[in-house]
This record gives structure tokens, C-alpha cells and sequence, in this order.
């Protein structure tokens, strides 16, 4: 297996288990409590009574959306990485009966998806475009993986596997098969993830079929629609198939269009394919769609999908603050892509610093301090009164919100916070990669031998890492990274000076001793930043970041109308560690320039000079904005130059 | 009547008469052949069609949208106004001949509409609210008010006032009839100005019951839909029955909402019916909307509604340059109730200084220097690309269009174009007030006599205004308007300095005699603007004025990427005449500050003093931009303070 183990590391304090422990404690607690419609005051979920009712078990109907069971898996997956860091009986239990619900409504030819169980088998695959069965069927596979890897247990895996053989026996290249791929990309990394475990050629050979035959000439998306007499969404948008990534096949693709999600579960399964198969023409389609994202098509908090439309991408440098989408969902598959081609791209640090740009932003601020409510939408600029009176930025919302219709966010956050060792760790022969700094005990068997460590930081609030190596054998290597924000660091082995060799942007330290104990010390200044000029939104403005942490300004730190808030191109910050702010989180505090109240002033008149007020700005982390008094928040401030 | 004669003012000459001529020459005849589907390769208006169908004349369907009538009375009306200038016997016969196609297909009863004659006449009046039958009744009125002004012919009107009669008979306030109102208001002012021909008082008495029910709980709009079962398109939607400006009685309306164009006709009648009865809440409510809509909701170019979605208003301030619907009809519309605001609120300049601001940006702007192409959508910031890529500004478009499936502005630039004299002008017991500089002859009779004058001036490009009194009696008064923008100007008679006395921003001249000669000299230099920093589109940017015109930058002049271009706060302009371009029109010249290119740069990174090339800029008006090779524009750059 690529992906580094759960077993294998273990987040043991500070900011990411104060994270982990959320989502064990809040999240998956009140998730399985909506997925079995035992919240009060809120809209079923329906999520497990579909699957009861489709098991026989109970009476009733199919509710919710078509791909409601993805809640389910999402959730099976999250749980599984949380039982391999905490175990927990009786929370495993709960699970091994969901999974004995789920199971029951298998079909005898294995077919497992409620919404067509209960609504008539005689439609299935007659929807591919939009009918999410694939998609389903996907993370319903890593559910069954992550469960199988933490607990041993397959009958999950096994079903799934059945139902896998029935696809597999529909949907193909050979004649009489669908020549179909799914409308809402999953199933391909998942199908991967599926191989590492069988090693069956078929799952390989079914992941690349779909990579391979989407978008294809003549388009299966357009036969299947004309065919079945399905609706066509998008066919007076500007989007027209590219919606799915299916405008052409996938190694023509020269930029990231259409819905962000579906785009990056695309890639990472791209990648995994390529991966796998040594494709070199489909990882370069990998590393011409990460830049175009990356360079290009990414907010600097990590977010990508500018255009609530579709939630989508729309072209290079469209980057508005206000009427952005960034679904937390697309910078969470963001890191799926990123892990994946840092793993498979010679482990170059510039991956790395993408996952770690997005998770430390717009993934976290996709959930509130108290783990008790959620952001779909992350948006860098917001006045309430816009959100409230502008159909425009109506999708934006000032406060978090329980637990969502669509509820794809919630859970999604559950399971990439849940498995962030795996994220912040990799091994490639006998070297142990450090990608993410956490508080945290690793043990890793490596080619040559087995390495142990212990971590201590207070990462990202001080740029100080100490490792102890507690196990090591003579030809392993740690390689740390050396994040891309950071232009100046020290390193000391057993208090002395160490050598600073560099690869691919990783400090590489070999010949490590048991008992080694080596301080990273990373500068960590705030830093004034600035967007490339092709991003028309930002022109004349900067933000403001300190290590991987994007800062913002809210109202309830600084009044209203904080257009009015400009920063003098010298400004200098100071720092403040206040213990009581949200677990010891830092903030800013600099002098700014606010333009001073007019009175009443007429809608145009002639220009003057503008007249400031100096005035003490307070910054807080991005990531907690909205956990007070709602207000206005911005991230892109004018500078005065 | 309130509104200046077509007769007692002729347009003789420079900037108005080459658009009027363009009306005559350019746009009334396309728009005829579009009327009877004589264009080629264009898809078929049934616009006349739908008349003969209707009134058995031919065989065939109704075509078209359901308001599709009214873009044949926006037609009528503009023609009436051409000929009241330009009389041409071969024009009249043709409007006399389509006169009797339409009063062709009346009902016995007097019902007058092609698609509910066509299409079942058993569920006319069941959507008022959608349907637009009292909007295109609206629409005929004022054509045929101004056919009969024009021609005396009264065969449209006649018929129409039975139609009328039929409405009567069916909605209003009395037990029996429908308690309802039009979902998009027009036939309120149509029905004053009918009430001022036929001083019917049953005509004065339905446009104020329309304006007295609408919004009255329960609301009409709620119970019609629920009893015929309509739809109700905005149910999901901020707007709800704000759309309409039915959400509460208009007396109570405080802010401009909803659709901008049926916002500003509705205001209109208000106004009218205001004016008529001497209604002081409603002349109050008007003020307020008034108010609203010119200090918080206009673009500097007049245009209004700046939410495409819904072509709406949203709130205070809220003026996105590139998202921007402007409208041309809504500017037009905004016109209407400025010249009305300007004559019934005691002839106060700042009315007219609106209606001006709209003139001569962004109204002419939605029609191509040739007269043969239009916009809908005025925007003030484009970027070919974005409107290309992204769906939130694929309504904006870099080039005019030739005729739209719903063809309402460019009817609606032909009727204001062809009426404009009646706006440049006004008259109040012995005052002749002059609103519009316009080479022109005027001939009206006053309350004790006939003033007669010839004006001559190159306005907008130059403030010099020449009036040549030819006939006057002794007690009149000519009050000619001094602009808003400007700060500085001499009046001469004679040769000799003149009295400046000012009334309401007008200068005020009496004692004038036959023979006088005055000649009032506009100090016309570039102006900076800002905007009210509420504003946050704005903030850091300004725009450039000359008189009344506001300037713009595009590519074909000044490159791409014109957000890299920000003016020094101090910048200086010369003005350039140049006879061949575009009637000669004045264009403006500065230096500027443009960033350097940088080549490939990541797009974030540490800020650091932006390095700047001077570069020579070259603005032109803004209603002139796209009439060149496609490209960006914007009017609000970034200024150096």
C-alpha cells in the first residue's frame, strides 16, 4: 500500500488531535445520530432507513437524495480511521451492525444502492451521468478498505466486491458492455484502493477503463442521454459536458473546468491509474491539471472552485473573493490529489506545501471551534448584508450551519481529519517523510529496518520541531520538509549544528542514531503576500500569512466596512499567543489606515486625497472566522505603496 | 399636457440629431423588416404576424413570447415621434396600414391581445402576474397617444379605449371585479397620458387604483397564483414579491427592489398620478425611491439594476462593474421618471442632471455608433475572457447584438432617441426651461405668450451654448439648467456679462427681448471621480468625466490587462477633437502608471513594491466602447494616493 498507515503514527497532542479529537467526540457522535434521524428539529437523513427498508427490515420508502448512501460510507470511513487511532468497542459495534444493515439489502447479484432498490432495479445504469450508482459505490469501497485495514474485518469488503464483479460485468470495453463511466468521479481511486488490498487485475483494469473512456468520441454522456431520455442539465451553460470532465478524453485536458469535486477525485484517480500502470502520458495530464490548479485556479487559502455555478472551476486567475464557491469538499479532494502526487511525483516538498496550504485553511475552516457546525462555501470576503440582499453571494453564509440537505462536507472533514497521519507521513524505501508537522509518535517498518520517533511542536503557532528517534535502523533516512513559506531555518542534532542537505525540498538527515535528538527551528515572520497581477480581484492588495496560516480581519475585531482598512506597504505585526483564544491560536495585531467616516457624501463626486485614521487592526487565524458575532470578514486588504 | 411637444421642438443638429437621424435611418426600418420577419438568417419575431393570424387575415400560430405585442407598440410609438420631426407621408401610410392590421384582431368586446387571441381567450387575465397583457396594453396606449399627438389620427386610440373599457370593467375596486394589478407595471403612466387627451376620469381613477392595491394584503399576486394554479418563479428566491415591488403597498416602499425596469415605470405613474390627484404620500414615496435609487443604486454611467439575476436591484451601494445588468431599458425607464420628478418637483436641476448623467452614458451606450446593432447589458468592466468562461458574467457580452428574441431595448432607445426634444425641454406658466443642450430650434406658446429661439452649441464636446431669442413676449422667463458637474461658468447677452441668478440650478433670464443673443459658456474640464467609499467596488479607484461624459479605457487603445493601469491622483488630461472619430467625438489622453510585466510568477508570493512603466493612455466616452475590435474596457481605474 502507497498511503502511509493509520497504525503506523499516532497524533498525540496539540493542534490537529485537538482536531481529531472533535471529530471523534462531536462529529461522528451527532453524524450517526442524523444518519438515523435522531436529531430533533431537523430533516431526516433517511440515510440508514433506506438501507433497513431495502433490507426488508423495516417499512417505508426511499428518502433523500439520490446518492444519500455516499453519507453512510463517508461516515463508515471516517469511524474506521478514528477505531484505528482510539479504539473503541462498543463504537465498533455500532458500526458491524450498520454494516449487517447495509449488507442485507444486498441484491442477490450484488447489486447495493437504496435508491434504486426501492425505486425500481429497472432503471439502474440508465442514469451513469447523474445517478451517482458509481459514485456510491466508490466511497462505499473506501469505506470497506479503511474498516478492513483497521479492524481485520471483510464482510463489507466482500459484498462490495460482489457488486464490484456486477459493474465490472456491465460497464467495459468488450462488446455488449456499457462503454460508460460515472458521472460524478469516485469510484476510480476507490477501485485502486480496492486493487491494493486484492491485487485483482480486473479493479485495476476497471479504474482505467473508466479513465480511459471518458470523453471519448462519439461521447457515451450524449448517447446515454439521447438513449434513455434523461435531462441534459447543462446544455444551455457555458459548461456543456466539461460540468463532468467528459468535454474530451482526459490526457487532452489542458485546464481544470467544470465541477471542482468531480474534477479532483478525477485527478487523484488519474494519478493512482498512472500510478499503478507506469502511464506517463496520464501522469503528465496529472501535473498539467495540479498546476493549472495550483498556479492558477487556487485561493490562497487552499480553496479551489471560484464559481458557486456548478461549483466549479472557471478559468485561470478568476479568483473573486466574494462570490466564490470553494466548497470545503474540493479543498479536501485538493489534498486527495496533492498526497497522491506527492507520493508518486518523487516526493517534491511543493505537493506538501499545496496540502498543507489547503488543510490548515479552507479545509478547517470548513467546521466551527466546536466541531458542531459546517461551511460549504469559504469564502475570502464577506459582508452579510451582500449575502443577505444579492442572489449573487445568497450562497455564501456568515454563520456554519448543523448539518446540511446535501450533506457531503460534514463527513468528508470527518475522514480527512480522522486520517491525517496518513497525510502527514510517507515512506518510500528507507526513507520516512515528514510532510506535516504534529505533535505525534511514528512507527514505521522500512525497507531496511524499522524507524520510531517521537514529535513535539507547537506547529503552526511556533516554527520549533523536535524529533527524538527512538528507533532507527543505519540506512534510514528522515526527510523533513522544509515548508516553501520559509526562507530562513536552523537544525541541530543532539544540540549541535547539523547539515542542511536539501532534496526536492525535504532535510534529508541520514546516519541518525536511537537517542538523536534533532530541533527544525523554521523562521516563522508574518509575511505580507501578494497575488500574481493576472488575479484582477487582488490587485493593489495583499494578505497577510504566518507559517501555513492565512490571516483574516472580522468585525467584531475591527467595525464594519473593512474595504475602508488599508495596510501601509511597511506595516510591521506583532503576535499573540493567548491561551484563550481557541486552544492557544495566534493572532496579529498591526497599525492600519481606515479611511475616515464622511457623513453623508454624495454617490459621486470629485476625487481627494483620502484622510486616515491609524488604527489597530487585529488579525485572526482564517480557518476560525465566524466563531463569534457574525460580520464582515476579509482576507485582501489595499496596501498603500 | 405636462410633456414638452414634439412640435415645438426641433433637433437641428450635431451630437442628438445624428442619433435621431440613425433612429430614422437605421433603426426604424430594421426594426420594421424585423417586425414582419424580413430579416435574413434571423430567427422570426411573428411580431406582425401574430396581428393578421389573430385577425384571420392569414393562416398560422401565435409566435413569440407572450409580451410579444408590445415590442410593435414600442415601434408605433418611436415612428409616432420620428414623424412629428421628420414627416414622410410612405412611413405614415405604412404605420396606417398596421394600424388597421391590429385593430383587425380586437374582440367584439374589445379585448386586444394576439397571445391569448391565439391561444385560448377563456384564460385571459388569469396571470396578471406573469402574462403582460396590461403591460402591452400599456405599451399601445402610449403609441397611440403619440400617433394622435403627431398625426391626429385616432383610429389605435379609439380602439384602445375600449379595451381599456373592457379592463375596467374587470378589475378595480369594486365588488366583482378582480382586485389585481400587472406584474410588470407601464400601463399606469400609458393610462395619465390617455387621461390627459380624454380627461376621462375613469382613466385617471384605474392607473391610481393600480398603484393604490398594489402590495395590499392579502396580496393579489399570492392569491392568483394559488386560484389558477400559476407558477410562481421567485419562490426560491430572495426577491419573492419584492421582484414585482408588490412585496408592500408603494406608499411604504422605502428601497428600490426587484426588477429594475418595472421598479422605475411604476415609479413613473406613481409620479404621474401623484402629480394629478395631489397626493403628497405617494409624491413622498417617490422622493424616497428617487432618493434610493440616483444617491446609492446608479453606476456613474445612470445605469441601474445591477444584479443580472432578476435584472435587478439589490441594496445600497452594491455596484459590481463586472457582474453589472445596467440595462439600456432601465436607464431609459429612469429617465421617464426623472423628467417626470424634474416637472412635478418644482423644475430642480438635480433631476435633470440625472437624466442627463443617463443620456449620454448609459443609455446610447446600448446602441453601436452605426445604429445597427444593440446591448441589453451595460457593463463598466470586461474582460472577453471572463464572459466566455465564467457562467455569473456570460450575460455580459463585447459586442452589440443585432436583434433579440426579446427585442425590448432596442424599441425602447428609439422611442427616447426619437422623443428626446420633449426631454431637453419643459415648460411652467411663463418659464421655458432648457434641460438638454441640443442645436435646436424651439417655438412654444407660454401662459402670456409665444417664446421662439435657435440654439446652436457642439455640446457635449464643448460648454458653449449660443441662444438666439427670435420671438418672445415680455413676461416670459428662459431658465436654462446649469449642469451638476459643472463648477464654473460665464453668461453673456449681448456681449455684455449677464446676471447670474440661479433657481433650483437653473439660470434664470428674463427681460429677455427679440434679437438677444446669449451665449453661456460651460467651464468643461476634466474631472476625477470617486465614488462614495461605501461603495466597495470602488474603493482606491476612480473614474474619469468631461462634462456629462463619462470616459473609458479599451484594449484596442490602451492593451490588455488594463487593471494593471492606475492613474497618479495628480494626473493631467488633455482633450483631443478629432473630426473623424465618430462625429467627433473628444477623446482624453493622460500618462499613466502600467505594472511592468513580470513573466512567469507564482501566484502567491511575498509582496513587494509594484515597479511601474509610464505608459500614454487613451480614453474614449464611455457609450462609444465596443465599437472597434472586441476587447477589454473598464472605467474605474486604481489611483496613486
Amino acid at each position: 500500500m502507497t498511503e502511509f498507515s493509520l497504525k503506523d503514527a499516532k497524533i498525540t497532542g496539540n493542534f490537529w488531535q485537538n482536531f481529531m479529537e472533535l471529530v471523534r467526540t462531536e462529529v461522528v457522535p451527532y453524524q450517526w445520530a442524523a444518519l438515523n434521524d435522531r436529531i430533533e428539529n431537523a430533516e431526516p437523513s433517511y440515510c440508514m432507513h433506506n438501507f433497513q427498508v431495502a433490507a426488508g427490515k423495516k417499512a417505508g420508502k426511499h428518502g433523500g437524495l439520490v446518492f444519500q448512501d455516499s453519507d453512510v460510507a463517508k461516515f463508515l470511513e471516517a469511524v474506521a480511521y478514528v477505531l484505528a487511532w482510539h479504539p473503541d468497542s462498543e463504537l465498533e459495534n455500532i458500526i458491524d451492525a450498520a454494516i449487517d444493515d447495509i449488507v442485507a439489502a444486498q441484491q442477490p447479484d450484488g447489486y447495493l444502492n437504496t435508491y434504486y432498490i426501492l425505486n425500481g432495479l429497472e432503471k439502474r445504469f440508465t442514469n451513469l451521468k447523474d445517478n451517482h450508482e458509481l459514485y456510491c459505490l466508490g466511497h462505499f469501497l473506501e469505506a470497506a478498505v479503511a474498516y478492513y485495514h483497521t479492524t481485520g474485518k471483510d464482510k463489507l469488503l466482500k459484498a462490495l466486491i460482489k457488486y464490484v464483479d456486477l459493474v465490472d460485468s456491465l460497464i467495459g470495453a468488450e462488446d455488449g458492455k456499457t462503454h460508460g463511466y460515472p458521472g460524478h468521479q469516485e469510484i476510480e481511486l476507490a477501485l485502486i484502493k480496492l486493487y491494493e488490498i486484492t491485487q485483482d487485475e480486473k479493479h485495476l483494469k476497471l479504474a482505467k477503463y473508466f479513465i480511459d473512456e471518458r470523453g471519448k468520441t462519439p461521447l457515451f454522456f450524449q448517447e446515454e442521454t439521447e438513449k434513455q431520455g434523461n435531462n441534459f442539465y447543462w446544455q444551455h451553460s457555458l459548461f456543456q459536458y466539461g460540468y463532468y470532465q467528459a468535454h474530451k478524453p482526459v490526457r487532452e485536458q489542458q485546464h481544470a473546468v467544470g465541477h471542482s469535486v468531480r474534477a479532483l477525485y478525477m485527478y487523484s484517480g488519474m494519478a493512482d491509474v498512472a500510478h499503478k500502470t507506469g502511464d506517463e502520458t496520464l501522469m503528465n495530464a496529472c501535473k498539467r491539471l495540479w498546476s493549472d490548479v495550483t498556479s492558477k485556479q487556487m485561493y490562497i487559502t487552499g480553496g479551489v472552485g471560484s464559481s458557486h455555478y456548478g461549483e466549479a472551476f472557471t478559468f485561470g486567475y478568476d479568483l473573486p473573493n466574494d462570490t466564490v464557491y470553494a466548497e470545503t469538499c474540493a479543498s479536501i479532494a485538493l489534498a486527495f490529489f496533492a498526497r497522491r502526487m506527492l507520493e508518486y511525483d518523487g516526493f517534491k516538498a511543493e505537493y506538501a506545501d499545496v496540502l498543507e496550504q489547503t488543510l490548515y485553511n479552507g479545509i478547517i475552516s470548513g467546521m466551527a471551534a466546536d466541531g458542531k457546525s459546517f461551511f460549504y462555501v469559504n469564502p475570502l470576503e464577506v459582508v452579510p448584508k451582500a449575502t443577505q440582499k444579492d442572489q449573487l453571494k445568497s450562497h455564501v453564509k456568515t454563520q456554519r450551519q448543523k448539518w446540511f440537505g446535501c450533506a457531503c462536507c460534514p463527513p468528508n472533514l470527518a475522514r480527512i481529519l480522522a486520517s491525517l497521519a496518513s497525510y502527514a507521513y510517507a515512506k518510500n524505501n528507507d526513507t520516512l517523510y515528514i510532510n506535516l508537522f504534529a505533535e505525534s509518535e511514528v512507527k514505521s517498518k522500512l525497507q531496511s529496518g524499522t524507524i520510531a520517533l517521537n514529535i513535539t511542536t507547537r506547529y503552526p503557532w511556533s516554527g520549533t520541531i523536535t524529533v527524538k528517534i527512538t528507533e532507527i535502523s543505519p540506512k534510514s533516512t528522515l526527510a523533513m520538509r522544509i515548508p516553501g513559506w520559509c526562507e530562513k531555518y536552523s537544525v541541530k542534532i543532539n544540540n549541535a549544528a547539523a547539515n542542511k542537505k536539501l532534496q526536492n525540498g525535504y532535510l534529508t538527515l541520514t546516519t541518525l542514531k536511537t537517542g538523536d535528538e534533532i530541533i527544525l527551528d523554521l523562521d516563522m515572520p508574518v509575511n505580507i503576500i501578494e497575488s500574481n497581477p493576472a488575479v484582477r480581484e487582488n490587485i493593489g492588495k495583499v494578505a497577510i500569512m504566518r507559517g501555513p496560516i492565512v490571516y483574516c480581519l472580522e468585525e467584531v475585531d475591527n467595525g464594519d466596512n473593512l474595504h475602508h482598512i488599508a495596510l501601509p506597504a511597511n506595516a510591521t505585526f506583532t503576535h499573540h499567543h493567548d491561551k484563550d483564544f481557541y486552544c492557544g491560536a495566534v493572532t496579529l495585531q498591526t497599525t492600519a489606515k481606515k479611511l475616515q467616516p464622511t457623513g453623508t457624501q454624495s454617490l459621486y463626486q470629485k476625487s481627494h486625497p483620502p484622510k486616515y485614521t491609524n488604527v489597530t487592526t487585529k488579525w485572526i487565524p482564517y480557518y476560525l472566522w465566524a466563531n463569534r458575532e457574525p460580520g464582515e470578514m476579509c482576507c485582501w486588504v489595499r496596501v498603500l505603496n
